[in-house]
């Protein structure tokens, strides 16, 4: 937790400030309300079993103001390995510029761990920069292995 | 292409084969035909767009035999970022242990990495070991970042 944040799922009035927050992760382009109102209905239509949905897509919000202040989602794979366990992806961490250095990017981790353990993974994975290493160490991962990338 | 080998996505059929693949790579545990036909079902039931299938699931076979002697599947996700573009992961490839040395690994990616890029993704990324570093690289995949994990 986090004095004066909260945490939910993404709702389509997030419009704005999820968008800004991912433009400080990488390149957004132009997608509009539409587009991104379609792309929530879409993961909200994914179950991967019972009631565990695959894309778990969250906002940390400010309670004063109800800015989005960071964001973030969990993708849920069901796989034959180690039982036909699932596995845990954290996609898309963006923290928004004017809310960075307050640790909302580590309650924002800790809660998609947390909902993805919880969910039965059998473990949660990520990719990130060598430069974060030490961000996500603190919690709670450590290194696995080389990420691989083929781009068109 | 190798010669005397096919691709084509997972069947029920497939069962002993690509466990036996599988074992190759990390510990599977006891899944029973049922368990493997039901995540079979399971991932044909995901669509991301129009036509395309979230999990893309093959096996590289024996056309002599009918032995599966690699599998892997390819996860299609769907993202904000890029104006909403798909982006691929390749997940659990594996060679059976009397295929290895036979190029078909090679095969393997290069079809998955295709399907993935047809499909639209913007990129498609696998995480490994360092040791398989220079295999994706023949492949044309370089490094991107660092995997990190959590285990439960
Ligand atoms: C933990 C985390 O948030 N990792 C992100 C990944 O989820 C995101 O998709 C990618 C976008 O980078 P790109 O625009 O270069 O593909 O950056 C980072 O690897
Ligand atoms: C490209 C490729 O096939 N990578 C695999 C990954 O897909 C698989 O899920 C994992 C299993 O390892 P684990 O049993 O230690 O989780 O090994 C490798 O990272």
């Amino acid at each position: 937790m986090v004095q004066g944040f909260s945490i939910r799922k993404i709702e389509p009035r997030d419009y704005l400030g999820v968008i800004a927050a991912l433009n400080e992760l990488t390149s957004v382009g132009t997608v509009d309300i539409e587009e991104f109102s379609r792309v929530i209905e879409y993961w909200k239509s994914c179950t991967v079993q019972d009631d565990i949905p695959v894309y778990n897509p969250y906002v940390v919000v400010d309670d004063a103001t109800n800015d989005v202040a960071a964001t973030g989602n969990l993708i849920i794979e069901q796989k034959l390995i180690h039982n036909c366990a699932l596995c845990g992806h954290i996609e898309d961490i963006a923290v928004s510029a004017k809310f960075q250095g307050k640790k909302l990017g580590k309650f924002l981790i800790d809660y998609l761990t947390d909902t993805g353990l919880k969910a039965g993974c059998y473990k949660v994975i990520l990719d990130c920069d060598e430069k974060n290493v030490k961000f996500y160490e603190k919690c709670g991962y450590s290194k696995a292995g080389v990420e691989m990338q083929i781009r068109e």
